[in-house]
């Protein structure tokens, strides 16, 4: 059977590349910066304008299609997953990145249909790294099959998670104490791209093991999520239930083992889900 | 008056770029791993090979120059900077990186006479990034001029460091609290990369304000200390005083403001110094 959502995919590479290329023409220019919830959680002008090229584009060859974006849902639009054709997409992934012009940013396109996620597209685009997922047809990086790494031993990996942009102190304290449990365990290496999209498309090509965040949202690892499966990898809640794209808690590994060991350590606090509805 | 080290800095030039050419084509292969001082710290034939590479294409240019490798000193060759033309390479700087194909992984060639640094290649291997410095001449990525960040908030700035390769519960817990004290000034985040070569030349750049770290070698830092300074940065001693290479001790940052308020944070622990004679 001929697959029902190539045309989608097909169309969701050209968009990313070609978002990718506006966003590092911005990168080359002066970028302004708005703030949103903190100086922390920068937005640029380039985060909505390259949001806005994406759907409109997306939106000319599937009218019917839904959307959940970054931008809009910070614009007042409903985040909420319906069994209708859905978009989710983070336009410029690690915008703190993008506004010091440290060298990952990704454009990240997710696609799902009824609530399950058939396609993933990550475009890291100052690496130039094209890197795209099809549910039941493995993980792809510029043409070349992803594998997750086959390491089972703590003490050999390498581990990925994220400070996020939450600066309340206890908080933070448990990211800190969790970082150091993990990091004493021990592994080989703690590191962070300031990426969700990024973090795990390095683990489904075996660069890093696991990566693991509390306080993502979906629209930063709805691609990741298929790209981290296809390519072998594991995703789970942070505390060994099953994955929910829309908690805001994730653990994505090579394997269940190493998924476990992490599992052990996260010391948990609260995140609103990204679907609650706001009145 | 003509430079006395241009044709030595531009022998580093092209004995970086061949390097990182067999580093890049090693990473395409399975890399052998073998065990220095314990599993975080990893050493690979490719490390061994690369600097006896670049230490026999100097040698055959300049018989009477002296050199300092991370290789040859953990060969127990001694480390003791004269006043002699001294190179002092990093072969593989992010050897962790290396071997687990984390997309940053640099070579380091520092350049010293009478004990002081004349001019420092880092030659960003995966990024294809080739940066250097020439004292009073400034310094340059690609032909391009390098300038560090103008910023002097914290609030505004991203820092980096590294958690090192010690896993002694007293040094990690002040590692930790050092990183959660400075996110929480607040900054927009932290970023650590895996090879300090790498980071100072992202301080260089004005990717981000400040790369602070203790533990670090001579060699990973001797060419970044000299494109930091050429890119308008400061260097400083953790604790606040002058910068020395030997001391496994360093702040790199955009500027003096950006450095005292780091320094004000930072927990120090104890690193032997690189040019201790072991008897």
């Amino acid at each position: 059977m001929a697959d029902p959502w190539k045309e989608a995919m097909d169309h969701a590479v050209l968009v990313a590349r070609k978002a990718g290329n506006v966003i590092r023409d911005a990168l080359q220019n002066e970028v302004k910066i708005m703030t949103k919830s903190s100086s922390v959680d920068l937005v640029t002008k380039t985060d909505q304008r390259v949001e806005k090229l994406i759907i409109s584009s997306v939106k000319e060859k599937f009218p019917k299609h839904s959307f959940i974006g970054e931008e809009s849902v910070a614009a007042g639009e409903p985040c909420i997953l319906t069994d209708n054709p859905t978009w989710i997409i983070d336009p410029v992934d690690g915008t703190t990145n993008f506004v010091h012009g440290f060298p990952f940013v990704a454009v990240s396109i997710g696609f799902a249909v009824n609530k399950e996620l058939e396609f993933g597209v990550v475009y890291s685009c100052v690496q130039d790294k094209m890197y795209t997922g099809r549910k039941g047809k493995g993980a792809y990086c510029d043409g070349e099959k992803l594998e997750v790494s086959d390491k089972t031993e703590m003490e050999k990996s390498m581990i990925i998670s994220e400070l996020g942009s939450n600066r309340d102190h206890e908080t933070v304290s448990k990211i800190f104490s969790t970082m150091q449990k993990i990091l004493c365990i021990p592994v080989h290496g703690l590191r962070g791209s300031g990426t969700a999209a990024t973090n795990m498309c390095l683990v489904a090509s075996g660069a890093v093991e696991a990566f693991f965040e509390i306080g993502i949202h979906c629209w930063d690892i709805a691609a990741g999520a298929v790209i981290v499966t296809e390519a072998g990898g594991v995703l789970l809640d942070v505390d060994g239930g099953p994955f929910d794209l829309m908690s805001r808690r994730m653990v994505s590994a090579n394997n269940r083992t190493i998924a476990d060991r992490i599992i052990k350590e996260i010391e948990i606090f609260p995140a609103e889900r990204d679907d609650v509805v706001k009145k």
